[in-house]
């Protein structure tokens, strides 16, 4: 089984013919980067256009079921989520109207200050606020995922200790291994796969030892390192994948409308655009090269299953439905 | 002159009577508690309504000139303001437009986390954000006044350090005579009176040393000796009026749309409503009470002048238009 835990493609037929080729049960896609509620379901509309159109490639996805689905009828489960909790704006009501809409996961803040938690690129961490503790709460309730992928450390550690359901990390690496500001620390990574919670190894090249030419075994042999850190269970793959995006999405995703100056992000003024992706990841038509990467380190074949699909499979099973008991 | 720098009352012909009755020229109303851009269109539009219908009591405040006219036309000029950002929501480009609406202060919080600053019923206060930092530039640009009533002590202090033009507390009273978490320690008056801000001292009996039982003597002296410390000139009156408002109100400031839990705030589980006023000061037409027990207390004639509505005319003056050499 293969499952990628997060991907921000430029959608169209050819790549959900690449995601068939490549053998992808399923995807975490991006459809909100700094979408107010009104401008997300315009991209939900965007994705009914394309199931629509699409029926034997791509399928919607809100339980694990819906995966098994896909894998009996050769095509792809696609699962919402957002980046950022502006699909919410202030309303904490939004989490169950967004949940029945879809989305399946949320990041309490992209890279910056949110009115939840602390992103990433702030120079302080307050941790969760009054507002996020009641939205985590909420989210729990109704089966929408916490996910911290660009937050800070003290937000990060705060959300799998409140967090009365498992969050995610759906895209980053071990800081220790790459020092990026959006990479995580071991004890970050420690609280939440102690809390049953899933970390996803992204392959965006801001992200990886070398950049762009980080080589394949450097890739994999991380992987099977934090295996036997943090237990291969509750590791996933979250390739970040961007394909096909021109700069100007990049530009939106750093700048939002909460500037007037450009803000580079991981990127720089020399090289403001998107990275080249690595050769061994270009598309999904290559999570073969992964799996096989995987192997090659020695790793178990359960192991390997796990990180590249099994464990993802699992977690949206557990995750995606109402708390046990909750009155939704 | 008397000028009061905020009142939130339920508006009504009885009230812009009591204005007049009061000799009040101008007064800073709050248009935005949690509205956002579209709902505090709503609002401005209210007032608009407002202005047409009773054109001989009340007129639309952009400038000091307009207290001019009113008062030299009998009428009082109408400022507004928001207490929360709220209405510029994750844009940054709405600064402008709400100006050019007629917002003239704007708090960067209301007791919660902003996306610009941290409010004083946090746990924790991380201080300006980077789009707090942003904003902040911005409204110094095109003269939209950072108001810090309900902010956190460190956000606050930092915004009169980061803010090129002076700040206001529109409506707190000192900490220390009077401990309640919205009411400001003296680092924090002294950061914002030395850059030229402005602190209002607030009627409201939540933020009055015995509440509802303050005296008018209590309360002038308390004026008195902040104006020996931080200097009469940056000292002026925020009643905080709220008047005919029901509790249903009072509600809707506190919990807003953020939690799905009653949080009472100032008040308590017994005592949710609003608080009932000090006998000296129920409405408008007490403006004079305040006056004299100032005058009681020794201030100069010309200091009592200046905190009761002196002041706030030099720095509306001062703060509402472009800041010089700015291309707006």
């Amino acid at each position: 089984m293969r499952i990628d835990g997060l991907q921000y493609a430029n959608w169209s037929e050819k790549i959900f013919r690449q995601l068939r080729e490549g053998d992808v049960d399923a995807i975490h896609v991006t459809i909100a980067y700094h979408e107010n509620f009104r401008e997300t379901v315009l991209n939900f509309e965007k994705w009914n256009r394309w199931f629509e159109q699409y029926p034997d490639l791509i399928v919607k996805g809100l339980t694990a079921a819906d995966i098994d689905l896909a894998r009996a009828t050769g095509r792809t489960a696609v699962f919402f989520g957002f980046q950022n909790p502006s699909p919410i704006e202030d309303d904490i009501d939004l989490v169950e109207i967004v949940h029945t809409l879809g989305a399946r996961f949320m990041q309490l803040t992209y890279n910056n200050q949110s009115l939840l938690a602390t992103g990433c690129y702030e120079a302080e961490d307050g941790g969760l606020t009054r507002m996020g503790k009641q939205v985590i709460r909420e989210m729990n309730r109704v089966g929408l995922v916490v996910d911290m992928s660009h937050s800070g450390d003290r937000s990060t550690i705060e959300a799998a200790e409140y967090s009365e359901r498992p969050i995610a990390i759906t895209h980053a690496n071990p800081y220790e291994w790459a020092p990026a500001l959006r990479n995580k620390r071991d004890n970050v990574i420690r609280a939440v796969t102690q809390n049953g919670g899933m970390l996803g190894f992204s392959t965006y090249p801001h992200h990886l030892k070398d950049k762009s030419d980080c080589s394949l075994t450097e890739f994999c042999e991380m992987i099977a390192r934090s295996a036997e850190r943090y237990g291969a269970e509750y590791l996933g793959i979250g390739t970040d994948l961007c394909q096909d995006q021109p700069d100007s999405v990049v530009e939106w995703m750093r700048v939002g409308r909460w500037t007037k100056e450009i803000d580079y992000g991981e990127g720089s003024k020399s090289a403001p655009g998107f990275p080249p992706m690595p050769d061994w990841f270009a598309d999904n038509r290559d999570f073969a090269n992964i799996e096989q990467g995987l192997r090659a380190t020695g790793l178990s074949e359960a192991e390997v299953q796990g990180i590249m699909g099994g464990n993802w499979y699992r977690f949206f099973k557990d995750n995606f439905g109402p708390a046990p008991g909750s009155a939704t």
